[in-house]
């Protein structure tokens, strides 16, 4: 990408971010919202197969679309997010990729996904939700950040019912949340029937809590989880442990 | 402890097991169920205080009582379990350490549990139950071995239902499960208002699927999971980690 390519993307405030992968690029805008490890690890834990039509929920500047085809450039990745300033920055980045046709945006809330695509129209569905509950005491709930941070547009309910709409049977779902709310999480998810059956604690040290829960839920699946050994960040040392330094570096 | 005491105390086909704690033994019958690991790293998991009244389900030789009065001499511990010879086994056990007026054993079915015993009646309530759904296929499903391993006798809904009874409000329910049945039994737990606080997963070894899950639901307690740092048994070279060494060689 030549610098006048990358000036042409950019709008007042925005930078451009090298993915280092696949030559891939994002563009994120600090106003926003920008991507954290939470992003990373869901697309590193998400498996998809040649050609599925995949569904990001709350997809924010759309990274994980982008970090799921650097890993798998035979799927196609529609992003759906309530922020129209969201939508129209992840558009533009996959423009700049040349990725248009692998890789689009809807503009529309997660309570509406069943008026906006067809029953069982999807092969995986990923979700980086709002963590928090929705709190009486924000300043600003209808900020970008508010809303990417607090449940103020959806439930983790919505959620799972958007999931539940949109796989197809034993379709495969994939969440990234907090492990503080991992029991209300499983039984919603149960209510929607998608059962767990892989999960992965992330914890910032090996003798820290989680602060991350990574789960696979399959659409009408049987029940019988997998408790994946633990993904721990950092040694004892403070450097990043071999698997971290995996998951970021890998070149697709 | 004489060998006339020791000998006295034990049938055909009964040993006799130091637990190495405060001088502490159990009087063992391979022919019924001998303790696992499980009923040690449980032990070690749950929290008393001075004076609780712990009712511990599925008691089978009464090891749990034996270890948690090791950890918690102010206790007074009651087992409940369906199988009269162990029953009889772990009551010649608790004599056989003069804690008759601590620990006492009631032959009955987890079922009856509130018929058993009085509503909000115990501070704390443990359970080992069997980690396995009931098989149309066991062999001899009304053995003791197979009804500690399968749900013969009871559910795991019945394990919830019977603590729910018994435990006082914000009551503490100490468990320890398979991480492959996980949903099922948070599902259950929450049905019951037994809200899951604290939870440790268990792995053979660092980079192993967990096999055992511990957890800690408080009776009424609010929604918010703590997510411990995980319980790892071997270091890669084969030898115990550090932590079980201590979990095993505590002297009370």
């Amino acid at each position: 990408m030549t610098p006048e390519q990358k000036a042409e993307a950019l709008l007042p405030g925005e930078r451009l971010d090298d993915l280092q992968r696949g030559g891939l690029y994002i563009i994120q805008d600090p106003a926003l919202f920008c991507f954290g490890m939470d992003a990373v690890l869901l697309s590193d834990f998400a498996a998809c197969r040649e050609g599925d039509r995949v569904l990001d929920l709350c997809s924010g500047n759309g990274i994980i679309p982008l970090l799921l085809y650097a890993r798998y450039p035979g799927i196609t990745v529609t992003g759906l997010e309530l922020n129209e300033k969201s939508t129209s920055l992840a558009s533009r980045s996959f423009r700049l990729n040349s990725l248009e046709d692998k890789l689009s945006m809807v503009t529309g809330d997660v309570r509406e996904a069943s008026r906006l695509f067809g029953h069982a129209s999807f092969h995986v569905v990923t979700a980086n939700p709002p963590y928090m509950k929705a709190a009486g005491g924000l300043k600003n709930p209808d900020s970008a950040k508010a809303m990417a941070r607090h449940e103020t547009a959806c439930s983790f309910d919505d959620v799972c019912a958007a999931a539940a709409h949109c796989l197809k049977s034993s379709g495969r779902f994939y969440l990234v949340h907090r492990p503080s709310r991992l029991p209300e999480l499983i039984v919603a998810m149960k209510e929607h029937h998608l059962e767990p059956k892989r999960m992965r604690m992330v914890h910032p040290c090996a003798d820290k809590a989680a602060n991350l829960v990574l789960i696979e839920a399959v659409k009408g699946g049987g029940e019988e989880l997998k408790l994946l050994p633990p993904l721990i960040v950092y040694k004892e040392d403070g450097s990043y442990t071999d698997e971290i330094y995996r998951i970021y570096g890998a070149e697709s």
